[in-house]
């Protein structure tokens, strides 16, 4: 018997709230905000064939769909409160929805924060989220921060480099020939991406800008630059990267590290005496860093490569209008 | 010269944000919220051929989006202050864009509410927005404040009735025959409907549980009834229908008035003994409000006819998987 859209929102997707005054099943979610605090909220969208590929795991699924939005919420050091799902699918498809809200709400607990509302539809595979969260006073990290002399810091996984989702993208277009390990590894980074949630609450008055990679470092990078007003030259030998990227050949290095897209690492600044606080404000989320640069006077972004040379590199990120779908 | 997409976001969304502190282009938006107040949320997701026509012009659009959110807002009786936009569309068109921007944005000003994030990507025709509003504590209006004896009363347009917006899709399915100057009338309700955010916040206190009429009149009130457990009787002579719809066979007006759909007219229950301050949110609104029947104690939903009988009537609302698209 096929499951009418109010009977699947209520059997997958609703489940008592506890910060919600008011939660799924009214017209409106209503939230007591935390007196003193500024609210954050974002909203990403997500295309089948665009954002994501038709053969990622429903759990997968789940969990990416929220991790880009809690990795917006990181990028201002906000602390998630709630968010609200927008779901079109073909049909009401059981076996996808269940996968779907395990890999959700499996990352919504871990970050301990619940769904208060959204909207279920039939239509195109699409899913949008907003995420809510919340911030002190002026806290707020933002792109427009940094400042000429200020280090340039990347977070990543403690074994892995940034770059590996593109790079498990490269390999499913059968542009990157992986061992079976290797393409294991870089399709974990692809479709389970951890969002930096804890370290950039730790990074509040330590980092003077931020951003998170979603669009690639070149591109994401070139909006920190073009609203601090600064340039900056990456260090080749300091970009993190994993083993399985490491071994393959320059050019397919630059694309995925440099170009990349889908990281949902943390792209930060901080000023050189602040190394010690950015430090410990890793050590603290358990998340590695890794400084690859610095923020110059100098407009335009410039890569120094590994036998020293310096070379200018152009800054224009992953559009998803122009660029092919995943 | 095809326009990127930040280009895009840029050129008709990108507008100076006078109460965010971070507004459109940076990975959130952040805000103050009015000390002491709650803030209420909703997200709806509008599916091309679903929830709208491809013949529908992209103003009417751009206002419907907008419209239907706002609507969910005025159903819990909180004052709008800013919203996000998600979009999908297939391709950088201008006109569209432009087009739909004027129409969004001329309903945002109406209510002095900014777009403050969100999302653009390609993709099928697609349109999530979030609005978040503020309340004071408690004041919410919701679907579960309803007491059996409460008069049941709806707003409609004072030259018009519900039920219109279902009608229009009736005529442009070929299962309507309207006059010219009907037609005009019933499409203008379909595409252009009218929040009642006014009328909303001037029953806070007065209402005893509301919701607004986006699935039709006998859906939204079984959600009101099941919510507040109790049932209702409806009074038909009471049902506020515009000239074309009275002209129609009973039949199509009983499908169009009570199955209905995209009224976004708000549905609310009060006491007797507050119906002059029913009358005068109303006229302080500038809307119409027609007293349209009881809710009681026994369960169920009723209507009486206009020849004085009584027959049950079923509370089922426009589902989204298993109903036809617009």
């Amino acid at each position: 018997m096929p499951l009418g859209e109010f009977e699947l929102i209520a059997r997958y997707f609703a489940r008592p709230t506890r910060r919600a005054v008011l939660g799924v099943g009214d017209d409106c979610a209503v939230l007591a905000p935390t007196p003193g605090m500024e609210l954050a909220v974002s909203s990403d969208l997500l295309v089948e064939g665009r954002h994501f590929l038709s053969t990622v795991p429903p759990q997968a699924l789940g969990h990416k769909a929220l991790a880009v939005n809690l990795s917006d919420l990181a990028a201002c050091g906000a602390a998630p409160l709630a968010f609200l799902l927008m779901l079109a699918l073909p049909r009401p498809d059981e076996a996808f929805l269940r996968g779907f809200a395990q890999g959700l709400f499996a990352l919504a607990d871990a970050h301990g924060i619940e769904l208060i509302g959204g909207d279920t539809t039939a239509g195109p595979l699409t899913i949008g989220i907003t995420v809510l969260g919340e911030v002190p006073p002026a806290a707020a990290l933002r792109r427009s921060g940094g400042h000429a002399g200020d280090d340039l810091w990347v977070s990543h996984p403690r074994d892995g480099g940034i770059g590996d989702a593109r790079l498990a993208l490269e390999a499913f277009r059968g542009q990157a020939g992986l061992s079976q390990e290797a393409f294991a590894a870089v399709r974990r980074a692809m479709e389970w991406p951890q969002p930096r949630v804890t370290l950039a609450m730790a990074l509040r008055g330590v980092a003077s800008a931020a951003i998170d990679l979603s669009d690639g470092l070149a591109g994401d990078l070139g909006h920190l630059l073009a609203q601090s007003g600064v340039g900056a030259q990456l260090e080749w030998a300091g970009l993190p990267r994993s083993a399985a990227m490491a071994a393959l050949p320059m050019a397919l290095q630059q694309q995925c590290v440099l170009g990349g897209g889908d990281d949902y690492e943390l792209l930060f600044s901080a000023p050189p005496s602040a190394r010690s606080a950015v430090q410990s404000a890793a050590a603290r989320a358990e998340v590695a860093v890794s400084r690859i640069g610095e923020l110059r006077a100098e407009a335009g972004l410039r890569v120094r490569w590994s036998d020293g040379s310096v070379s200018p590199w152009a800054t224009q990120g992953f559009d998803h209008f122009s660029s092919p779908g995943p």
